[in-house]
This record gives C-alpha cells, structure tokens and sequence, in this order.
C-alpha cells in the first residue's frame, strides 16, 4: 500500500515520497517498509532517528527522507491503520460439535460457537458472536451482536451484555455480590438475587470479575473500558466512557461517573459517589464522594497537585522532625534567659 | 404471600394491612406488590417515601400506609425473606455424558456434574454437590456435601473442601506455594507438596487464589468468607467466622485469628498472627503481629482512631511545613537581637 | 532412605546415628521418621526440640538425638531433598480422546494432552509438555519442552513459552494490551497485535495475567518467577531471575532489570525503567526510574531505610502537630515581651 492511499484513508495530507507500505512498527523497530508514528513529543528525537519509511505526525518533522502523514491525532490515526495490515481474524461461524448448547438456547445462525463452550437454557447469542472454548454462558444469559468473548470467560445466569464487547479471558460475569448478615452464630448467605448488565462497546480485561447485584442490576455502561484484575461489587454502577486501569477494586453500591478515569490501583469505597470526568491517580484511596471534573490522587484522596506537594513533604518527614527538635532546643534556651 | 405469613416465618410481629406481597426489592425501587427493610438507620429518610408494600424494620416508621414486620436485624430477616420469594435453582443430579470423570473416582448419586467437568482419580464428590461446568477436581481431592463449584474452579491434587462451601467461578485452590532456593546461578524450586484443607460452611469469591502448603496444609476455618480476588499464601491458616474483602494479600505462613475482618486491598506479611475479632480498615498494610480484639488502619498499621489523627494531619504537611519555616525565621529574629 | 544416602546425594557430611528416614516436614510437626531443616536462625529454638530423626543444617546444632547434615545451604538442600521422598507426578504421554487439537496442530509424542484441551491451528506442544484439561493453546502458539500448563490456561493466539516452565491455573497470556484512542465520541480500540514471549523456565502464579504487546512483544525473562494475580501490561519487559510477589502490577511499557525483586502488592507506573538487582519491598509505587542495585519502599518510593524513618515519624504526626501549636504559642509569647 502507498503512502498516497493511507493518507486517502485518514483524509489527511502528506509530505516526501510515496512509497510501498508493507507494515506497521514503533519508531525503534521500524524497518524502512513499515509505518509508525509519534503521539507524544517526548519521543521527538527517536522519531528524527527511526528508519520507518513513513511516520503519522501531528506537526512536520525535518526528516527529509521519511513520508509523513500529517494529523490532527495521529494516534488514533494510526490505531485505524493498523488495522489496514493486520486484519482480525476470520472465523468460521456456526456451533461446534464438542460444544454444549442447550437445546432451548437461541444462537444466531452467523455466531461461531467454539469447543468446550457450555451454553444454558434460554440463552441467546447474538449475530457474529465469537464465543471461545471453555467459556460458560449461563441460563437465561443474553450476549449482543458481535461481542467476543474470549476462552474461559464466565457469565452466571442471567446477565447481559451488549452488542460490540470484547470480554477478556478468565472474566467472571455475574458471581455473587458480597453480603452476609450475623445470626449470632455463623454468617447468613443475604441471596444475590439481581444481575449484571453490561452495555455496548464494552471492553472487560482479563480475569476482571464484576459481581452481580443483591437485587437489582450492576452495570457497565456503554463504551467503559476496564484492563485486567479489576473488582467490581455488587449494585455498582459505571457511566459512559470511563476508563478503570489495572487492579482497582471499586466496592459494593458504588456509583462511577460518565468519563472517568480511575488508573491503576485504585480503591473506591462502598457506596461513594465519583462524579463525571474526574480523575484519579494511580492508587488513590476515595473514601468520600468525589465532585465532577476533579483530579485527585492520594489516600486519603485530596486534589492532585496538593498530594504532589503533601508527597515532597512526606518524604522529609525526618529532617522536618530534627528541625522540630531543634527548635523546642532554640526555645527552651531563650526561655531560660 | 401475605405479611402475616411473612411475619409468622420470621417469628416477628406486623403492624398495618395485612396486604399479599409478590416480591422483594429495595427501597427505591419497591413497588405496593413488593417487601423492602432499613436496616441502616442512614436511610430511614428512604424509607419514608418507599413504595413498597411492606417493610422490615426494628423499630416502628411513622409511614400509615406500609405494613411494618418488627424485628431486631432486619438485615438478617429480609436474607431470610428474599429465598421465600426468588427458590434456588434445583439441578438435575447425575453426570453429564459430555464429563470425564475418572473410573476410580466416586461421585454421590446425588450430585450434578455438569458437561466438561474433569474429575481425577480417587476423588470424592459427596452428595448434592454441584459441579457446573469446566471445572477441574484433581486425582485425591475430596468435597463435602452439599458444595457447590461455580464454572471454571481449579482444585489441585489432594485437596480438601468440607460441606456447604461455595467456590466461585475461576478460584484456583491448591497451585503451588511460592518458594525457591537461589542455587548460585538460578532459583531451584522448592516443592510444594502439601494440600489445601476449607472447612465447612466457606464461601469464596471469584479468581481467588489459594496455595497449597510447602510440606503440611494451607487451612481455611469454617464459615470464613471471601471476597474476589483474593491471593492466600502456602501455609496460611485463617480461623473460622473471618471475613477478607476484595484484593486482600496474605503472605506465606499467616495466622489470621477467628472472626477477624479485614476489608478491602489490605496486605499481610508472611509469618504475621493477627489476632481474633480484630478489624483491619480498608488498605491497611499489616507486617507486624496484631493483638486480638483491636480495631487497626494504614501502612504501617496503627489504631485506627490514631490512623484517623494521623490522615488528618498528613493532608496539611505543605502548610505544617510553611508554619515550622515561619517559626525558624522568628526564632532567628529573636536569635539575632 | 537411611542419613547416609541423603547425606551422600547432597554431597554433605552428617553427623549422629545413621537412621533410616521415611518423609519430609517442619521443624514442628516432624516424626522421628521424617527429615526437617533449619535455615533462618530465628527458629533454632524450634531446631533443638524438634522431634524429627535428622535435620539439615548449617551449623551443628546441640541436638545429641537428632543426625544432622550439614550444609551451607540447608533450604536448598532441603528442597533437592523432598523429591526423593515425593516423586512428582507420572503422567501417560498422549492426546485424550477428549481434547481438541487442531489437525494443522504438532503435538509430540511424548506431551500429556488432558480431556477438554483445545490447540489451535499451527501450534507447536514441545516434547513432555503436559498441558492440564480446559487450558487454551491459541493459533501458532509454540510451547517448549518440558513445560507444564496446569488447568483453565489460556494462551492467546501467536504467543510462545519456552521450556521448563510452569504455569498455574487461571493465567492468561497474551489478551489485548490496553490502548484506546479517544476519537471524539468513544474510544477507539488501538489494534493490539504483537505477542508474548516467556522464555525458558519461567514460573507463573495462578490466575496472573499478563497481555501481549501492542505491535513488538512483552517479554518475560528466563528464570522469573511470578507469583500469584500479578498484572504484566502490553510491551513490559521482565529480565532473568527477576521475582515478582503477588499482587504487584507493572504497567506498560515498563523495562524491569535481572535480579530485580518486587515484593507484594507494588506497582510500577507505564514506561519507569527497574535498573538490575534492585529491590522494591512490599506495597512500594513506583513512578520513576529505579537505579540498579538499590533497596527501595515507600509510595514514593525511596531508600528503603529512609522509608523506614519516614514511617516512624508518619505515625506520630499528631504528635508534631501538637508541639508545633506549642511552639508557636511560646514563641508568641516571647514575641509579647
């Protein structure tokens, strides 16, 4: 593929000569063939020294002898051209013979049902799913058209999940909420008796699990994008577009806003509120509600630019104590004079 | 069914119209058909504006128009109220055409086994167990009546689980403790040749992780209850009634007493004894021993009252740290005259 | 097995009767059959009223009644030891009738395929390989000899382990990097389509998960030893011999050095280099480049023992409070006159 048709695809521009594209690289690893591109100037210098044949800028770089596509966002350009060398994968569709479907389940006739997959009463797969080998869809469990689910996913009774998820293997949809109430001798079981409902566009990383509501519904809005060993407690609810990040565990009730970001870490207690657009830091603690459109870090979480200073403070905390010490010296000095 | 019947079941009285109710919900999405409870007095103002038909509490609402049932743990009643209304699952015993269970196994009469279980050698599955699918129960292992092994379970060879458990999908128990000998020039392992016992009536959460002991047993007591993702040790033994929330760590060789909590993304250091009825605040960070009967937070671990003081102050180290550079310049003020 | 044969495998001497040993066990619950070992000095008390017949040891210990093997290295010793006494698993070579194995697949003769496994296309399964039921050999995944993958892997189409490598159940290797671009209305998915690649004896605890790179490849060094639920992002390296403990996370991008150890529940931010033979104990948040060689804690972290003093003074915060409110009150008081 040229140079010329790569940037007909994004609608953008390009500067130096139209070459032959063959694949796509980091400006490290690029061979004289491939394409890359720089999102963040910090990598400015290795892209002034990468042998990419072509690069995907915002600004024109003065490397004369790589073609440059110029781009408002070139990372997101050149998430789109990836895709022109290397396809996805096409599957074949229909049911396994080594699967289990339980004959009351309904599967579209284009889905690709994998072995080993066990799919339960009433269940109903959508058109162009891929469901992976060893993955459980329990009774009565709804899955949209064309999401994914990797191999070993797990999804209990009842859930749904929209249309265009990618649910990640080792994902466990649907387990219990956690809740138990004191008899005076032994924890009581308090029933889970709600579901899970996870809208479109969802991406679920893997070995995530998302607990189903004691009553009513836990839910992912459309578009949230969750990486690999999050929590998440029964009855929570997450809006459009947030991004959790690795390892966070958000609690029982809690309720996340539209376009949040929660990064890697991160806890949120029971029943707290994070309002939309807010950010929180790698391994913040929020254990009150947060406001909409804040940006905070810590534990306890406080205003992101106030932890960078509670931070370089903290780690003086000897010396501000010797200088304590000196001073109640230099006082009780003065005093006895 | 009626409220009287409710009451009648829970062995509490009733106040109001002695309506027919046909379901559970909470108290704000209860409709007149529906029974709802207040357990925590925080959302007695709810309670005042439900819809519900009839409510669970422990003591009188002025609400003329909601039928009352008068009891001391509303919490516990209203666990007991909801299988009235939403019956377990009942399962067909036997076992599946399409699971291998091994000749020289012995699975109960009574118990499910789902499609693509794996059960080895000389394992026992005790009556009305359920094994739903893909799970995996090694050559020796033994499980008690009545437990029930969500999809996708991993039990290593040898290991034990008593009666009543219930194992949520993608828990392994019984991978190897992590151990290793540097040689000189690589890390030689240590083998990992003891089990895992669970004792009755324990509850574990999704993708949790258990290890089996390096030569003796890993011992999880009766009725504790776990969270998901939680990492246990080789060796561990955790005493019976505690409960351990989502992504807590507990190192190699810890002894978590009776009745213990620790809440969520907390860490135990390896050899630790942390004593019974103790409470552990969300992240607390334990890696020294903990007395019984104390209420602990923080990193390093600290009374949680004194945590509170501590978390206080440590927000305002910027502006500690501007009030000891003032007092410097006075004194050096004073100094100087 | 009598002292003298064990005594002669290790190439050590020993000292005391030359009794006949049956077993392998702790220093508290050995028999006068069974074999123990003293490595950490603070359990000698343990050492000397054991009542195993034989136990190795560095220095001889005042134990008349007990033989004693003396070593330098008395828990490697140990660990070589307790295979003669427990043999590990023999497995029967062969594909169950049971497993899926794609006819383009090559499986050798002398690999273990369990009932409900399924290889893809082009995957290579190494020479006694024994890959447990429901593990996922994706696509022209390679495995090399030797390695075993116990029950519920998963590994992603294209990724490749080397030999001698163990991994536990509940692992995936190889799911999405997490790379999204914002494109004015969602987040668009950046195509993740590098790999994974585990090199030679790599030991992987249960239920990690570790994702492939987003063009290149996330690679795991030979010798490393990972613990339970530890998160590996897209395009990190890990170096030889590295250990990481459960919990820790490292975000993507990262490079961590040989020799490096990352205790429980750290975390290492996107893109921070981990210099070699540095050591991060547990809970340390890394956000900056690590120097090799260094001991470090603390979020942020620092030098270990500066941590350590920083701590002593976190906890007694209040208490500084106080004497600086004293402090100004006194200087004001000075001030008067």
């Amino acid at each position: 593929m040229h140079v010329s048709e790569i940037a007909g695809f994004l609608n953008a521009t390009f500067i130096g000569e139209d070459r032959q594209i063959e694949g796509v690289s980091t400006l490290d690893n690029a061979k004289p063939s491939d394409i890359t591109f720089l999102a963040n100037p910090k990598y400015t210098d290795k892209a002034l020294h990468t042998e990419a044949g072509a690069i995907i800028v915002k600004g024109r770089l003065p490397n004369e002898h790589v073609s440059q596509i110029i781009t408002d966002n070139p990372y997101l350009a050149f998430a789109r051209v990836v895709r022109l060398f290397v396809p996805e994968k096409t599957l074949d569709a229909g049911i396994s013979d080594a699967a289990f479907v339980h004959p009351d389940a309904i599967i579209n006739e284009s889905a690709a049902i994998y072995p080993f997959v066990y799919v339960g009463k009433h269940a109903k797969v959508g058109d162009r799913c891929v469901i992976y080998p060893h993955c459980y869809v329990g009774e009565g469990v709804v899955i949209g058209q064309g999401t994914v689910l990797y191999p070993n996913v797990v999804v209990y009774d009842g859930c749904e999940i929209g249309k265009g998820c990618i649910i990640h293997s080792g994902v466990v949809i649907g387990s219990d909420g956690f809740g138990f109430a004191w008899d005076g001798q032994r924890h009581f079981k308090v029933p889970q008796v709600g579901k899970v409902i996870i809208e479109d566009e969802v991406e679920i990383g893997s070995n995530c699990t998302i607990d189903r509501a004691a009553l009513t519904e836990t839910r992912i809005g459309t578009d949230v994008k969750m990486d690999n060993l999050v929590q998440v407690g029964h009855n929570v609810v997450i809006g459009e577009h947030t991004i959790i990040v690795s390892q966070t565990g958000i609690a029982g009730s809690a309720r996340i806003g539209r376009n949040v970001i929660l990064a890697g870490q991160c806890g949120v207690g029971g029943h707290i509120k994070v309002g939309d657009n807010s950010i929180a830091g790698a391994r913040t603690g929020i254990a009150k509600d947060v406001k909409p459109g804040v940006v905070i870090s810590g534990y306890p979480a406080m205003d992101h630019k106030k932890w960078l200073r509670v931070q370089n403070v903290y780690k003086d905390l000897p010396e501000m104590l010797k200088r304590l010490n000196d001073l109640e010296k230099r006082i009780d000095k003065i005093d006895k004079h």
